[in-house]
């Protein structure tokens, strides 16, 4: 199956993607000769890839009965320092919050979006080593 | 350098991430229990590849001068069919508008992005085969 984002250029450095029907603005930085209308692209592919491991992740819990009470996911991209500057490193932090969250299912959840549901995760994992971290939080 | 993107869970499926401190909300399909709040976080990385290469190609063209009247981008990811489902094939159409357009610079700065600069195919090409097409429309 193909999917397809069309990609239009505004001005100067700024585009609109036009993703699953919504628009989203990207644009570089001041630095670099755009006006920060938007996310920057590169970051976005983090966003893209918390995005779909956090899917995979409430859809497993939400199966296995745990109930959070919060969820959130910081990814961090280690940019190689020579050009292209590429994330060769990521992280991805898992912050569950809930009562007597039990860790084992948690940790079953993330383990089976990163080896098996996340295509996202599959994809970059060729070019990036992926780490993740489970923390809970009362 | 390291960059940091985060993503907190709303509710079912969907998720808001803050990227470059704008707020996406992402969201699964209906058919997958979403509720199609937002773009799916898959083809967010075709839209992060199209802006970072897009990018690079309208700052390299007006370094050389080229005056365009649009410039449009397709990217077209082909999903594998056995899960964990990612983009094993992706295809980059570059669409250009205008008068004259020198095909040999414009063939320039799209290859020096690919092969240079962009830090998105970079990543995305250790697990993909990226192609790209140029296409020059008067």
């Amino acid at each position: 199956m193909e999917e397809k984002v069309d990609i239009n250029w505004m001005e100067e450095m700024s585009f609109e993607a036009n993703v699953d029907n919504f628009k989203i603005v990207l644009d570089a930085s001041e630095d670099v000769g755009g006006r920060g209308l938007g996310p920057r692209p590169k970051p976005l592919t983090l966003a893209s890839l918390g995005g779909c491991t956090g899917m995979d992740v409430v859809s497993m819990l939400k199966k296995m009965r745990v109930k959070l009470d919060s969820f959130d996911i910081s990814v961090i991209g280690e940019l190689t320092e020579e050009h292209p500057k590429y994330y060769h490193k990521i992280k991805i932090i898992y912050i569950f919050k809930g009562k007597d969250l039990p860790l084992e299912k948690l940790e079953k959840a993330v383990d089976l979006s990163q080896e098996r549901y996340c295509g996202v995760s599959k994809l970059l994992r060729n070019g990036a080593e992926i780490s993740h971290e489970i923390r809970i939080e009362e």
